[in-house]
C-alpha cells in the first residue's frame, strides 16, 4: 500500500537541444503545475534555511554553530535541484518568460548558485562565526542576481 | 546585498512542555503561513522523489541507481525537516486539527517515518533493484499511516 499518487514518469526522448533539456528523463514532470511547485518547494525551503544563517551573521540570531551547519548542508542538497523544474512549457509562476528565452545566462547565474552553496556549507562547518559572515554575502548575491533578472516581485 | 528578506527568527524560550514545542529556537517560523509554506514544500520535494522511486520499484520506469540514491537521499535529508513546523498556532493548510490533539501519536508517526528514511536511503545506496523494492513499501507505509490520520484530502 502506497501513500501518494505514483506519478507516471514520463519518459520522452530528449529530441531537443534547449539547454534545460539536457537532463536526465527523470527530471521531468508530468505537468507545468508539477514543475512549477516543485521549484517553488525548493526555492522556500533554500530561503528559510539562508533567512536563519543571514539572520545568524548579522547578529539579528544568537550564532548556534551546528544550526548554521545544518542549515547550509540543507541549501547544498536543494542548490542543485530546482533547475530541471524550468523546462519547456513550463512558465508560470514568480518566473518572468526571460528564463526560457535566455537559457544561457540562467544557467550560468543557477550554476553561480551552486557553485557557492558548497562554499557555504564548508564555511558553515569551519563552526567560526566569522567564516559564516564571510560566506554568506556571495552566496545571497547569487540568489539576487538571478531573482533581479528573472523573478517577479 | 542580500537577495532574501532577512526574517526576524523568533527566539521565544521554550516555556511550554508540547512535544511540538522541544525543538531548537531556530525552528520556529515568525508567522503560520510560514510554518504552513515550509512544511507543504518539505513533502512536495519529498513526493516528488518518492515518486520517482515508487515509479521504478514498481516498473513503470527504468531502474537508474543512480537517480534512486538522489531521490533517496534527498527523502531522508527532508524527512526531519518538516516536523518541526507543526507548532502550535500553524493549524492550517491540508492538515487536520488531529496532529494538535493528538501529539504523541502524531510525533510517532513522524518519527516512524524519519526512521524508515535513512533505511530506503541505503537501500537504493546498494545499487539493488530488489533492495529499492523490499524498502519502498514500508517507506510508503509510513506516508499513508500519517496521511490516513492527519492529512485533508
Amino acid at each position: 500500500m502506497i501513500a501518494m499518487t505514483v506519478k507516471s514518469v514520463t519518459l520522452v526522448a530528449a529530441t531537443c537541444c534547449g539547454l534545460l533539456l539536457s537532463l536526465p528523463a527523470a527530471a521531468q514532470f508530468d505537468k507545468a503545475e508539477d514543475a512549477i511547485k516543485y521549484r517553488q518547494s525548493t526555492f522556500a525551503l533554500m530561503g528559510h534555511h539562508f533567512g536563519h544563517i543571514v539572520a545568524m551573521a548579522t547578529g539579528k540570531a544568537p550564532f548556534d554553530a551546528q544550526a548554521a551547519q545544518q542549515d547550509a548542508a540543507i541549501i547544498e542538497t536543494l542548490s542543485t535541484l530546482p533547475w530541471k523544474a524550468f523546462g519547456p512549457g513550463t512558465e508560470g509562476g514568480k518566473t518572468k518568460p526571460g528564463v526560457w528565452k535566455e537559457q544561457e545566462k540562467f544557467k550560468k547565474l543557477a550554476d553561480d548558485m551552486a557553485a557557492q552553496a558548497p562554499k557555504l556549507a564548508a564555511a558553515a562547518k569551519t563552526g567560526n562565526l566569522d567564516d559564516l559572515k564571510a560566506a554568506f554575502g556571495p552566496m545571497g548575491g547569487t540568489c539576487k542576481a538571478c531573482h533581479d533578472s528573472y523573478k517577479e516581485r
